[in-house]
């Protein structure tokens, strides 16, 4: 094959994680190394992701190839650096004005690499992007990398971004559990964590149990449907042997007959728009609990720290985010295209890791779930081989920067 | 004064904190030096407050004595080691036979030395113990040590534990600033942070001004009546130039009718028990912001991460939550009775403080509130002046034990 020469573009898209930029810092790295060898000359990145390059928003990144310690500082920035987008691209029969806009911009910048890091509507965006140039012989490289907290997307072992937010709400849950532990008298709290179709973070609390021995006593996924009845029952056999009782629930839960438990327990409640109102699934368990047990209850909402606590990351997410961008730069300039890149856990006693690529095709608009073997018989709690699975993600801390005590993070202007 | 020789006993009261247990290593380590010189003998933990006292749950701290590491440890678990309670004490007019009691309990056990670690209903209980075993003759010196997240005890310029948590709600708002800045819409994202009654904590969401630059747009505390018009115009003057809006909010915010913002904008509401049926503020505004605004709307509820993060503890705060415990001890011995220590801030260009002491009468039930040369004259927003207070109570990280990826707890057993 051929050495393809051009210019290349970075975009974020999707919701922010701790590890995103991580990524961007590991694709400018690439880009670097690429340089070097006359391959790609200018890397550029999009703001706003693909909204952005639309407007041709774009700034130079090239600038970051002579200073390893703002890469760093990057690294350790939370959210997406240049920004993002929620645009679900339609398809090129729908919408030909975009791509051909696209195709437009490509060649005026002359681009030939496309490195896009989100979930799974940017997966898709990928997807589509790389079939229609390959149908307009327009030589592009067109690569995506994984980025989501949710831990949901197929054939990588596991998400970059993952191992972050499954670091913070470790952490957090074992200093509630210090917190909650405090007072001789019956209570119950209830964490909602982050997950509306799989519960992979929500899992992750079990983590706690490696470290000290205490866990939450009742995890619920979205995986299995949420029975009142038995959650109610469940707390008053725990309150027999102590009194604080800690519960994590995916916001995604739902009963049997598939309403969201945020919905609440009473008929579906839609508002003047016709949405269907969700008060948060915590919410409304802590009004059942109150109710029906009539003891102390609190429920919490982890919300946005759950994605942007970066003061927390994990050092395994972020040295992995890094490593897979710059595998994604050297993935294209060997001449792949219409992939993801992805982690592979190697079979081995020790964690070890290599980065791949699987085709973008098969993966996009797929939602990995947590697997039933990962979930207790009651389905109230996670396995052992589930915990097994976690705990290597969440391993190693990272060294911030503080400025005037508080971490320190680069703003791209 | 003739050295008054005998045992100690020491306890945690009211809500936990980050740097509660730092406070337990100072007094613990002052009991230390107090044995050295022959006074004090064994050092005793009272389980769950003066609860446990009274049914004589009392644990030996002396074994700590020879443990640097383990108080190490113990200076970084969030919470209450020894537990804790919310006994608000009665009078002994009203309640003498809790008061005897207590004094058969001080004279079975040889307790001479009180030290009660705790906010204001614990300052409360010091008060009412310390001039009744006066009355009764029985020699005992009794020492409140303050902690508090919401810094609101009189005479001590700041109280343990609260910078702890004003770190944490200052990384956690720089974090969720680059959260909600990557995308170009509008939003509104309210954060509610805890304070009743004083908005100290609130204000601190202004330090991350200090490091980067960038503050939430509007600051609301208790202090300043809330006008919810105002508030609105105050967005769309910001929208004018930036599309997202980060607001911080203290949870007692209230109308200029005197009531809560949590309580919503209609009729109070009282539920079957005729309580006052707060929903949150954070909530209320953001159903207020979504009615009449119409752009996108998160709220976001702090919680108990607030008071419990230890992960994040200021190096200042511990290091001076340990050191009044030391000094309680080393002033319980020369004589001292009936006092809160305090933390003096000494004038100079230099951060530097030194700990001293306050007749605990004149303290206990006064709540210190954020005075308004502190806020801003539209009620919006905090002063420089407010900001140098603040900032040197954040400095510095403490170096955490990781265990499985996780931070090491001590837990007393």
């Amino acid at each position: 094959m051929s050495v393809l020469k051009g210019n290349a573009v970075v975009g974020q898209s999707g919701g922010p994680t701790a590890a995103i930029n991580s990524t961007l810092a590991g694709v400018i790295r690439g880009a670097k190394e690429a340089e070097k060898q006359g391959v790609i000359k200018t890397l550029y990145g999009m703001r706003n992701g693909i909204e952005g390059l639309l407007e041709e928003k774009l700034i130079d990144l090239t600038d970051f190839f002579d200073s390893e310690d703002k890469l760093r500082t990057l690294e350790t920035t939370p959210a997406a650096a240049l920004g993002s987008c929620r645009k679900k691209m339609k398809s090129p029969e729908d919408d030909p004005e975009t791509y051909e806009r696209l195709i437009d911009i490509f060649r005026k910048y002359d681009i030939r690499y496309f490195f896009y890091i989100g979930g799974n509507d940017s997966m898709d965006t990928v997807s589509k992007l790389s079939a229609y140039a390959a149908e307009q012989e327009y030589e592009l490289r067109v690569i995506g990398v994984p980025k989501t907290i949710d831990n949901d997307l197929m054939a990588t072992d596991h998400t970059p971004g993952f191992g972050s937010a499954a670091k913070y709400v470790a952490i957090t849950m074992k200093e509630i559990l210090r917190d909650i532990s405090v007072y001789n008298m019956k209570a119950v709290t209830i964490v909602e964590i982050m997950g509306r179709d799989a519960g992979w973070l929500t899992a992750s609390a079990a983590l706690t149990k490696l470290s000290g021995g205490v866990a939450p006593d009742l995890i619920y996924l979205p995986e299995c449907a949420f029975d009142p009845e038995a959650f109610l029952s469940s707390i008053n056999e725990i309150q027999k042997k102590q009194p604080a009782v800690l519960v994590a629930i995916s916001e995604g839960i739902k009963f049997a007959d598939g309403r969201y438990v945020g919905e609440g327990l009473g008929g579906r409640k839609v508002d003047a728009f016709g949405h269907v109102a969700l008060s948060g699934a915590g919410k409304v368990l802590e009004q059942l609990v109150k109710e029906k047990l009539g003891c102390k209850v609190r429920s919490i909402e982890l919300n946005l720290p759950q994605r942007c606590a970066s003061h927390t990351a994990s050092a395994t997410d972020i040295a992995e985010s890094s490593g897979v961008g710059f595998a994604a730069v050297r993935a294209a300039v060997s001449g792949k295209t219409g992939v993801m890149m992805t982690i592979d856990r190697i079979p081995s006693e020790d964690y070890l890791v290599s980065f791949g690529s699987a085709n973008i095709a098969e993966i996009a608009n797929e939602v990995k779930r947590v697997p039933l073997e990962y979930i207790n018989a009651e389905g109230n709690g996670v396995t052992d081989e589930c915990i097994n699975y976690l705990s290597p993600l969440i391993q190693g801390e990272i060294r911030i920067e503080y400025e005037n005590g508080l971490p320190k993070h680069i703003v791209l202007s």
